[in-house]
Parts: structure tokens; sequence; C-alpha cells
């Protein structure tokens, strides 16, 4: 396979709550580490975190800096290798913009869900998995804390996956879980 | 495939340090929700958390009874029927001795590791997948937490998996990450 033009990105707003409501949700410490590490395990390209508040931004930017400036890159230098993919933007606009300058084209954009639509398809992920085989175009793998991605992003992306469907009935994953299987699925060996 | 007969254990003893030094690590509250979300996900029987620490017994039953009878049970009861497999144990022989009462027969241990030994073969994922869909014998699937599970523990199970190799050039993946793929290699759809 030649080099996976993926990119990936952790929305917290717009996202949905458990009422289905539209809200913004916290950056974890735990889903900026985790799904770093998964994403510079498969090659993944950038790691998006997507939120509004400049607050959570100065979070993320000092997790950040322990890793890679600070006393935490000497003394674990892979954690630095995954954090160093991590990007902290306002929306989804702004890591569009900046892949659009990485890659000199607009990304698609692949929107995840628990659970399938019903009133359009979703891509098989062993489709996605060829196209990124290809690598004839980048693609921006999106994910939604809180209880998913508001319905107006999973309207307007390009396409949505197929969800991880188990047969055992039960559809929560954690987000962090659902990313590194994705991941695997559409780019492990 | 018949209802598979996989057990997991998360192990905080004995597992290395950095430095490869046998160690005992805390027990954190996401190790418990996110695998116990992934273990109900592809239909794990229970998910034995394992530490000699009694005062961190306590913890993962505080969890469990906020989850099962407090309040969050009414709030989400699919936390509940993830959080409902799991089982703190004090050390990994007790969990095998509760697996051996309800299936019979003691199951056969899979170690788990970033790495492949020198000295030993490991078992391809899809080899032990053949043998889950088979249902003919029980298995316990063992991660470490810190820096992977003790030699001790690794040269004393039946298999070893292969580790998940991504071609990347990189294993760090979190246990989170690891044991979401390891069950979706050997159980998902």
């Amino acid at each position: 396979m030649s080099e996976p033009r993926l990119y990936l990105a952790l929305v917290h707003y717009p996202v949905k709550d458990r009422a289905g409501a539209t809200v913004t949700t916290s950056v974890t410490n735990l889903d900026v580490h985790d799904i770093a590490r998964s994403a510079r395990t498969f090659g993944v390209r950038r790691y998006y975190v997507v939120t509004p508040i400049e607050l959570q931004h100065t979070l993320v930017r000092r997790i950040l800096d322990h890793w890679t400036n600070g006393s935490g890159r000497k003394r674990m230098p892979e954690r630095w290798e995954a954090l160093s993919l991590v990007d902290p933007v306002v929306a989804l606009e702004h890591a569009i913009a900046d892949i659009t300058q990485r890659e000199g084209v607009r990304p698609k954009l692949v929107v995840t869900a628990a659970r399938a639509p019903e009133d359009r398809p979703v891509v098989p992920v062993a489709e996605a998995r060829s196209w990124l085989a290809k690598g004839d175009h980048p693609y921006l793998l999106i994910f939604g804390t809180g209880h998913g991605l508001a319905e107006s992003l999973l309207t307007s992306a390009d396409h949505q996956l197929a969800p991880l469907d188990s047969g055992a009935g039960y559809n929560h994953l954690s987000v962090r879980a659902a990313a590194a299987i994705y991941l695997d699925r559409l780019l492990g060996a």
C-alpha cells in the first residue's frame, strides 16, 4: 500500500447529547493520547482535535508541550511521536483548510456513527480501505464525542462509513475503541 | 459462529515498568469502562480486572455499584450492560478458577504483547479466530497494563497472539485500543 492519505478529526462540537440535542463536550486527556497513539500506529497524517472552546485548546497545548518539550519527551519519546500528530482547531473547516493546503486538494469527508442512517447509504469499510490503498485522494475521517456527530455533519459529509456492527446487538463502543477498530480495518496489516 | 467462549483479563500485577522491572499498576476508571464496552460489543463472557491491591477492588466495586444500582443504571442502562461483565479478582488464578467453574473445564490462556518473543512462536490472530468459531474450548485472553505482562506470565501461557503490527513501525497502542482491535479481529463481523 502507498502511504495512506488519511487524516482524523475528533469533534467536540457540534455533537449530540443523550437526548439528541446539539452540545459541546469537553476535551479529555485520554482521547488526545489514545487516539494519537492509534493514529500514529496506522500512519494517519494529522489528528485534529476540534473544539470551539479556546480554554480547551490551552489544555491540549499544555499536554502537547509536556510531551514535546518538557520532561515527557525524554522519558517517553514514543509518546511524543504520537502526540506530534495532534492539532487543536476551532472548527472542522480549519482542519479541512489545513489538509487542503498540505495536499493541494480538499479532502473527502468521511463520517462515522454507531448507527446507519435510514435514508442514506453507508460505505462498507472494505470499500473505503480500497480508496486509501489507491491513494489518489486525501480523506478526513471524522469521529464524534458525546452521543455522536450532529446530523448537520452527518448529512453534509461525502460518505458515512458502515457502523462497527459486531452482531452482538450492542453498539456502545467508546470513541477510543471505535477509532482504533476503524483504523485497523481501514489500514491494518 | 456459535456463541464465543471468550473471557478477558486485564492484569495490573505482575506487569513490567519501562525498565522491565515487575510492578503493580493502578486500576484506572477508563480501563474498566472502555474495555467492558468493547467486551460487551463482541460478546465476551466475563472481564476480569486483576489486582492484588484490595483498595483497588473497592474502587472497581464503587464504579460497578454506581452503574448497576445507583442513578447511573437508570440514566445509561447500556453502560450497566457492559459493566455487569466486570469482575475484580486478586490474581489470575482466581479468574481461571471462576471460568473453570462456569465452563466445566480450565480455559486455555492466551497472552498478548506489543512484541513477538524471539524464542517462542506466536499464534496468528486468524488461527485463534478459528478456534473461537469452533467453540470447543473456553479461552482467557490476557492483557497487561504498564509496559506489558511480566515474562513469567508470557512464558507460562498456552499461546501468545501475534502482535498488532501495522507496518508503520510503531507499536505503542494503548491497552484500550489494543483490546478493541484484538476483539474485533477475533470476533468481529
